[in-house]
């Protein structure tokens, strides 16, 4: 038994190695990459992944996962072996239901929709793209269709980035957030904006780049095991739990920028260096989903690196890398800077508080897209309706409308915006758990320490990568299902205490 | 027959993107990876190196080359199509010839015998290398054998790197090239040494490599394809014919490091940047041997920018960029200063003159040894006694002597050091025939202008790529074989002049 264990492993991390590399190339290419290596890159990634997409839906692998199936079964479920086993059949059942022929004609069509809208979103031609984003949804339904018995349309493709969510609990999550939420921004919004204009100075790169890179270290981030560097848009990359890199844009008209964009790809990368050594290379490696992915960069952005006992220990340290601009300005002012809540537009620049209303109606519209009940052609005044609904403004054009972002011009329709808000709602649940085990983090984190948090985060959620799928991994550790109470909790005691709601 | 033609092109440049991604991977390794990276891209960059070695051997070349050999039959012996058939028969030939199981033996061996001296070299204690590299030898031996036929058992080892050449004719090459090279150094050794003191001041880093990318930037390197970063050993890594970086080293207490590193991989670089861009991930792309490669970087660094006229134009930049540091050095006391010779005990810090001395009695010994005429427990003796004929001193330790190259302990003996001093007599060959083309070269470089020899090579040697063989090459651009008589003739006019000799 064990021999065949050691050849799947084998095969394994032949595709985790491709993959590895892979990722290498994409960093190199938003990094460092000259302009000349375009035509060539683009070639050479798409071979990685070619190799490594068929070095996965091999039938050996099939034949092994068989062949394995009562050595897994002899084991208790959280063992090594049997999650590796176990994973590896998710991975290897997801990969054989996709027909290549499907595969190649999605990638296509979604090549070109891209193009289209990087042309039809600045000119504000939504009519242009319509097209090809009705195919989009035959498409996506579609690939559904490859997985049959689903409840909803949508949770196969849930499932491709939030394995185990469903779209119908969600749904009702998702409900009941916004119930709390929009009350929320509306007594904030209808209160006159907090000043932020002490983050709107001139920050010199070269400083804002120490600061943050003293932050992410003291947070925890290993430099050993990786690096910052500057792209157009902020994303980590991991190769390796020994190699997991972050990156960041900097605006010296805005401090906000680098410094909140460090330590959400930091609170990615502390995930990812914190998976346990020995799953390198193979299936177990990485965060086992979008949401809570993206649940440890909210926490330390937000929770975190947005609380006042924060700051409490690093503003002093902020003032003295930028006395002039910072001179007179109070702790207080500045944390209510960095708090601002407004109505905007835009999605990625949106605060803590009403960042969840914009993704959630785009996961509603998916569904509602899916299920046949809104036309892709009606989408642009639905955004419209919803935005003045649940955000107060209503868009003055669809370029900032519902052609904001890539997602659905470059890939499928469903699936894709969940894990956003899945992250905040978990990252908060995780917290919470976290400070009933150890209450002294508030007060550690006032003195500029993370020992506790980030051990406690290593203990429960880093160290298993993908053993467990997001709902079991909430309920391991919160003994709970994902739930918005301690999200609504964070923000009702935050918020309230800021607006004095 | 173009199908067959097509389905070989997509063959091969699969294995040229695996390879390509391989040399991103290394790259990175150096440049830019955290330490702890190292465990898994070793892994990583040996996954592709064995899939593309895989992909190599496949027996579907083989047929596919079968099934070509009257189409390439029909074409010119220059055509396109012939010759990347030709080329990739050469290149499959050699690649099935070795078993694989021999391979790995070696590649362990090699592993083992680098590690150990890399302990060893520090302590000057070659007999703790001695078992191994005589185990080296063997395998060196061994590995000739699989190429039977040969008239040199060096010849098949000669071929990796230096296709075509035959150790006879190098060794009477160089026999001739040392009677001639031996008196020349005794005669400028015996006089007083050069003073290169201006060299040895405080040259600050970002001062030196922005002077540096602006020389590397007017002979024609090409930065939309290409960039400079440091690492520890300069070396030229081309991925692509649109991506072709190089990398430098600073020494801030001596100029010449940097700057004639640099001009040294810019040679390399420009001749892979000049591959016409239809060879782009064949087997025609990249330059066709070691010694043709080293002619360029030699040509560029020593030919080109150690020449007077080049800091004719130069000159008065640099003591611009060091205005402190060369107050009152003459243009003539800085260009004797550049081309200083010395008696020295390191191949690669040596000078001009020197330098193949160095080389050739590593030849003459791996032939020697390959031969049986002289055991490898007898190499430190042999090396003293040769390099005081040569050089006129004697190695106080092996460490300095026989222990200071990897290439022996890292690899196989035989056919890893020819490719050096080939450069050097085949770049003066390529120069004294531009400069019949194009008489007036050299009064363009007073000017600072490189197009007419940039434009030359690129035109007969560069676009080329791996088309013809060294000797094919160096035949169709000069009407003559390899031939020390315009390096001699170089040598002799330069260091005439500057030593009256």
């Amino acid at each position: 038994m064990n021999k065949k264990l050691e050849e799947l492993k084998t095969r394994l991390m032949e595709i985790g190695d491709l993959n590895g590399a892979g990722g290498v190339l994409a960093w190199d290419q938003s990094t460092y990459m000259p302009q000349g290596g375009g035509p060539a890159r683009g070639r050479q990634m798409a071979t990685l992944a070619m190799l490594a997409q068929e070095k996965q839906v091999d039938p050996a692998i099939g034949k092994l996962l068989d062949d394995l199936r009562s050595y897994e079964e002899s084991l208790p479920f959280e063992d090594d072996d049997a999650s590796l086993i176990r994973v590896a059949r998710r991975d290897y059942e997801r990969s054989t239901r996709l027909p290549p022929e499907f595969v190649a004609r999605l990638n296509a069509h979604s090549s070109e929709t891209y193009m289209l809208w990087a042309e039809a979103r600045p000119a504000n031609d939504f009519k242009k793209v319509l097209p090809n984003l009705e195919k989009t949804l035959d498409l996506s339904r579609e690939m559904a269709n490859y997985f049959p018995g689903y409840e909803h349309i949508a949770d196969p493709l849930i499932d491709f980035a939030d394995y185990g969510m469903k779209a119908a609990s969600v749904r009702k999550l998702f409900a009941d957030l916004r119930a709390a939420q929009v009350p929320i921004v509306q007594a904030i919004t209808s209160q006159a904006p907090a000043d932020d204009s002490c983050l709107r100075k001139h920050f010199p790169d070269a400083e804002q780049m120490a600061f943050c890179e003293e932050v992410v270290r003291a947070i925890g981030y290993d430099f050993q095991r990786g690096r910052i560097d500057k792209t157009h848009h902020p994303f980590t990359a991991g190769f390796s739990v020994g190699d997991v890199r972050i990156t960041t844009r900097v605006r010296e008209d805005y401090l906000g920028e680098c410094l909140f964009s460090n330590i959400h790809e930091a609170g990615h990368a502390l995930y990812e260096q914190g998976v346990d050594a020995k799953y390198d290379g193979l299936p177990l490696q990485g965060g086992t989903s979008a949401g809570v992915h993206e649940s440890q960069s909210r926490l330390w952005e937000n929770i975190v690196g947005r609380s006042r006992g924060f700051w409490e220990f690093f503003y002093p340290k902020l003032q003295k890398a930028f006395p002039d601009q910072l001179k007179g300005v109070s702790l207080e002012a500045f944390y209510r800077a960095i708090n601002k809540v407004e109505r905007s537009l835009i999605r990625t620049d949106a605060d803590e508080v009403t960042y969840n209303l914009h993704v959630m109606l785009r996961f509603e519209f998916e569904l509602a897209m899916l299920e046949g009940s809104l036309a892709v052609r009606d989408l642009p005044e639905a955004w419209r309706e919803r935005f003045k609904a649940d955000l107060g403004i209503v868009p003055p054009d669809d370029k900032d409308g519902c052609m904001q972002d890539v997602h659905w011009f470059g890939g499928v329709i469903g699936g894709v915006f969940q894990g956003y808000t899945l992250g905040n709602v978990i990252g908060a649940q995780f917290y919470a758990t976290a400070l009933k085990a150890h209450p002294g983090i508030p007060g550690e984190i006032r003195q500029g320490k993370f020992e506790a948090l980030h051990g406690w985060l290593i203990e429960n959620v880093y160290r298993h990568g993908r053993k467990f799928t997001a709902p079991e991994l909430v309920q391991r550790v919160t003994s709970s299902d994902v739930t918005i109470e301690p999200y609504i909790q964070y923000l009702r005691t935050k918020y309230g205490e800021l607006y004095k709601l």
